[in-house]
């Protein structure tokens, strides 16, 4: 079991979109009623956007909301046991794609667990990257 | 891979306090500057009281905020290959551990990366817990 200290490093938002886009599942984090929310989702990154796919009663943003809904996405590999890995967040606007080709394609590739058609993809926009990786001392 | 869709069962609050007590690791989504925000955090579930340790930079709660701030802690076991898993969030106001025999009692409990007397220990209390299971049809 890890006991010290680990090693705190920032990483670039060149490194945090590489290492996102290295694992499949993240967590968005949203606001219903004035009230935080998160949910786990899976996610590919799409040439710098995060695509995700949710079930269709999650209060993500909706189809009329033109102007897009401020999210936190977060995915992260750390090993609980060692205290040793990295996460990554990306602060940004969100979209449903709305093109049904473009959701049909990001559907297929983000395989997620709910029925085709009885879910949401939604695109995310990253204003904000940051990230960090704990090592060793 | 997993290309069919899952069952997605509702957990009872108890077994989602369960299966939280279960793991050490989460994500807990707060609010900076009117943006969501999420970080990883370890856990432990003490009395029906989740109790994180964050670093101190982190803008959770401040040990002023005697009302507590509202926060969403989530934590999962999902196989990304397979789909199969569950995920458990808890909504609930956040305050910073104050009393400092109680805050080190914690902190060993929580076996953070950071230095210790560089963290800050909070208990969130539950006031929603959802939890879902995904299992094959």
């Amino acid at each position: 079991m890890a006991d010290e200290p680990r090693r705190l490093e920032e990483l670039s938002t060149r490194e945090s979109m590489r290492l996102l886009g290295s694992v499949a599942l993240g967590r968005v984090a949203f606001t219903v009623r004035a009230l935080p929310a998160i949910r786990p989702v899976r996610h590919i990154v799409d040439e710098d956007h995060v695509i995700v796919c949710a079930e269709s009663g999650i209060p993500i943003t909706s189809a009329k909301d033109e102007t897009g809904t401020v999210v936190a996405y977060q995915a992260d590999a750390i090993d609980p046991a060692e205290n040793l890995g990295w996460s990554v967040t990306v602060v940004g606007v969100a979209h449903r794609v709305a093109d049904p080709a473009a959701a049909d394609f990001f559907r297929r590739a983000l395989q997620h667990w709910a029925d085709g058609g009885n879910d949401q993809i939604i695109s995310i926009s990253p204003g904000i990257v940051t990230g960090f990786r704990l090592s060793q001392r």
